[in-house]
């Protein structure tokens, strides 16, 4: 297989905080010793998107999964012998040194403690982002999340910093209602029941949430986010990845009649240079929880650990310290 | 065939206006005399729907395609022999007498001339409001409709309203392009060519349509329009009543990708009595053109040639008259 997600040998990792080693020539946005977060999706600040309140996909430097840089396409990496190794989502973080164009780079305050910023480089961000700007949760509503992993739990953070009043967790594991409550959570369904997770959820909102989060991945989830939101005006929040190709099979005649909408975003509809800060002082003003995110820490070379934990379920957010 | 869109005998016509002739002895809203506009979709004023400025699918009385009265799930109609006589959509026009539930009933100026306000009813309504409401057409904003019939007309007078400055029509008729212009169409696709209609837009639009209708009720017209948006913040909002059964396949990536939108509307996602007396005022403004939708009227004794023009599609609106 030749598609770019299958090109290798290539340096993964794409959430993650650094600092400046150097510039390019052109660069007068970061210099040397800055703290940065490098965020998968592009902000080049010029373009018609990154100057649009109602977007956060640059267009400048649309954002695909390839294995190059972004402004060059091409690679800045090669092994010993000289031979090209390729990049991760703009970043590959998984690695001592790397090479981010500035528009994958949002510069942050130094003081914020590094293992708790690098969470905004992707994931957190993305969940809190959903609430925020892609959904706009509004006081008092009723959101329903599908998929209680660090994405769905961020959805939960991000819906009670907006004033949700019930915050309902969907999951097959029962233990993330007990993590859930950290994050916001107050009603948890514990999925593969008798009745449908959509027949649960319109009970216990009185017709349905007024906003529904995939965060699995899943196309059938999508479709149960769906039924699971308020006729007349829920909104569906598409977060998770599915397997390229798979397709999401609305009835047309449910579009129609129910007045609902559905809508994708990627990292939530932040923009990675404007909100990203903002969600960061959040975070000292101590209003945005990040620390419960953070359940184990492990040095660089046993960063397999962070995978087996990972496979297990029985992580959040593992930190990798490359120098503690 | 034994579902409702299949009861027979039953009373047709859903687009209407009439005179009261006499209420039920709890109705207050309406009595003898006035000028109403009977609307499918009900507005019963006192549901949390009815209540909420987002939704307008009020849910004390929720609309289906129903042969009986909202209210009493019964027919107010029999034969010559006492046999029932089925309703349609609520309204059942077709008749020189109908029962209709206050819910279903819009009071409105009795100085409107009753050929125009009839247009409100249901398409115009349904086009304008569309643009209005549902898409929340934005000044200075870009705006594709798939199939120019009334109610593709009608988003376009909506759009032009909203101060959409590039109406693009979609059709395969070409002569639609002089009568869009009529309604604000400043753009004419005629569909069937060697490029797609989604790249043809894209490449007028620099990136695509903000926002997209679908005005035919068909499935693969729905995709190319969602195709025709804009990535970032495109909104396509359906219009179109498809088949019973048919399916919209929304690709999953592009869907989480593309933060595009879709929504879907019933009766353009305006509310009959708070909305139609504000279309009908500007109507009376000289600011919403009504007066070029009507392109026939003929006598009720003349129906069937109504339908003949329908058929021929030589027609926008045909009044038809009781009793001029």
């Amino acid at each position: 297989m030749k598609d770019p997600p299958a090109i290798w040998p290539r340096i993964f990792g794409h959430e993650a905080i650094g600092i400046v080693e150097s510039v390019g020539e052109d660069v007068t946005e970061v210099t040397k010793g800055d703290i940065v977060v490098p965020i998968f999706l592009p902000d080049c600040g010029e373009c018609v998107d990154c100057k649009s309140e109602k977007s956060n996909l640059c267009s400048k430097f649309p954002f695909k999964v390839s294995p190059w840089m972004p402004r060059y396409d091409s690679s800045r990496f090669t092994d010993l012998n000289g031979h090209i190794i390729h990049h991760f989502l703009f970043v590959s973080s998984f690695t001592e040194y790397t090479v981010v164009d500035i528009a994958n780079l949002t510069k942050i305050h130094p003081l914020v403690p590094p293992n708790k910023a690098c969470l905004l480089s992707c994931g957190v961000s993305t969940g809190v982002g959903a609430a925020w700007k892609a959904a706009k949760v509004e006081p008092g509503s009723s959101v329903a999340i599908f998929g209680l992993g660090s994405i769905g739990l961020a959805v939960a953070e991000g819906a009670r910093l907006c004033g949700a009043t019930k915050i309902i967790g969907v999951d097959v594991n029962p233990d993330k209602f007990e993590i859930g409550k950290k994050f916001g959570v107050t009603d948890f369904i514990q999925a593969g029941g008798d009745k449908s997770v959509s027949q649960v959820i319109i009970e216990m909102t009185s017709g349905g949430a007024d906003y529904c989060f995939e965060c699995v991945g899943r196309a059938s989830l999508v479709l149960e986010a769906y039924a699971s939101c308020r006729k007349g005006w829920g909104k569906t929040v598409v977060l998770g990845v599915d397997k390229p190709g798979s397709c999401l099979s609305l009835s047309s005649s449910e579009v129609l009649c129910d007045g609902k909408s559905l809508i994708g975003a990627l990292f939530g509809g932040l923009k990675p240079k404007s909100h990203v800060p903002i969600l960061l002082k959040r975070y000292m003003d101590k209003e945005l929880n990040l620390d419960e995110f953070i359940t184990h820490e492990v040095d660089f070379k046993d960063i397999n650990k962070a995978f087996d934990l990972l496979l297990k379920g029985e992580c959040l957010r593992c930190v990798i310290w490359m120098d503690k």
